[in-house]
């Protein structure tokens, strides 16, 4: 089974999303059948990589909350994050774009880092003090402590091509099953879930999409040319 | 739109399949948006990895055919992949057990080489004169030639059970979708197509599979903590 997960760097909620998710699954009997795909998802896409603003004035100038609506919605977050083990740091955040990270996520997935360097971008951009936007070097270091290659990672980064119409075709692929919104996942191709439900929904979640799979509809009408256990089909003359 | 196909590097009919597969996914206008995985599929299991035989001798004797019937099979076999641009040796081939060549794949995996490697296997088990077989040094050049380091083919040769619940899992899964032969494809794991059908087929599939997308199944009751164009969801209290 597979699991794909839409979110963005810039999303707490699909950083708590993420580790209820993956509550659910170490408890999920088949867990090691299943297979997590992260995918891209920007919230604020045309944001220029040098427009960097604190979070709350983001919040204020962007969404119309008053200064005490965004502090009180951040330090809720941070009550959120801690319940699930996460640490979160309620003040002085940035926000700015996160395309480059997207584009590092699929180097990345290349080499099966994916989870880990997802990891570590939403620990670096949630958690630590140093902000993790406008600077290409802290995304190095992230990638390297993320089993990447530095070199690769300031190949992607000094490429602004490198891997952008991966992260576009996730994009659009999120438009096409009608997400709206991140975390957004996806089971199969068949059961969704939208935002940072709680554990016990993603449990539902992994046992129907195992448990309730519909056969799948043949496409050919006639005979195939194929082997199986008792030897490979006898070629049409 | 995600296309796993399941096959055997003994598997004649999975050679010829891919061609005609890739050849109606080269004609398809949303080709760039289509990932395609291979997973393992083994028609000889049970074989242990020292016992190889020609092909002949295992045709003779696994599935009754007369040396005749086994001789004219590969003939035809030939003249199928030569209509596919692909070479293919009819004599003295030989046959053995293929599970390092998949836990082989699944290193491939890891490193986005996989469809380089299997091309390398299929040409180096139906088109070359030396035998792909009980030679662990010719699995390392070829996995050198798909873009692979060698130390880490060989430490994955000298282990084995480096990935063998992966190819185990691909196997279950194969079973689970009701796959009996490879090769074995399938859409978005809604459509399936048996065997190496003809291009036209690969190409309805294709269509189908993108255009008949059904709607996702939502898991969850109610509102969702999430992060949307317009902000994120202001936590619950």
């Amino acid at each position: 089974m597979r699991v794909e997960i839409w979110s963005d760097i810039a999303c707490p909620w699909c950083y708590v999303g993420k580790a209820r998710f993956e509550k659910a699954l170490a408890a999920f009997p088949h867990r090691d059948r299943v297979e997590v795909v992260h995918r891209s998802f920007e919230l604020d896409p045309h944001r220029a990589k040098d427009d960097i603003q604190p979070v709350i004035a983001m919040l204020t100038a962007k969404y119309g909350m008053s200064e005490a609506q965004a502090r009180a919605g951040e330090e809720n977050l941070g009550r959120q994050a801690a319940a699930e083990g996460l640490a979160y740091r309620t003040r002085d955040r940035d926000h700015g774009s996160t395309f480059d990270m997207h584009r590092l996520l699929h180097l990345a997935k290349e080499h099966g880092r994916q989870s880990e360097l997802l990891d570590a971008l939403y620990r670096a951009n949630f958690a630590e003090e140093r902000s993790v936007f406008g600077d290409d070097e802290r995304l190095v270091e992230l990638a390297v402590a993320a089993g990447l290659d530095a070199g690769a990672a300031r190949e992607v980064l000094a490429d602004p091509a490198a891997y952008a119409d991966e992260v576009r075709a996730d994009e659009q692929e999120a438009a096409r099953l009608g997400a709206t919104g991140v975390p957004f996942f996806v089971l199969d191709r068949a059961y969704g879930v939208s935002g940072a439900q709680p554990a016990e929904v993603f449990a539902r979640a992994l046992d129907q999409a195992w448990g309730e799979r519909s056969p799948l509809t043949p496409v050919q009408d006639g005979d195939a040319d194929a082997c199986g256990p008792d030897g490979c089909a006898v070629p049409r003359p």
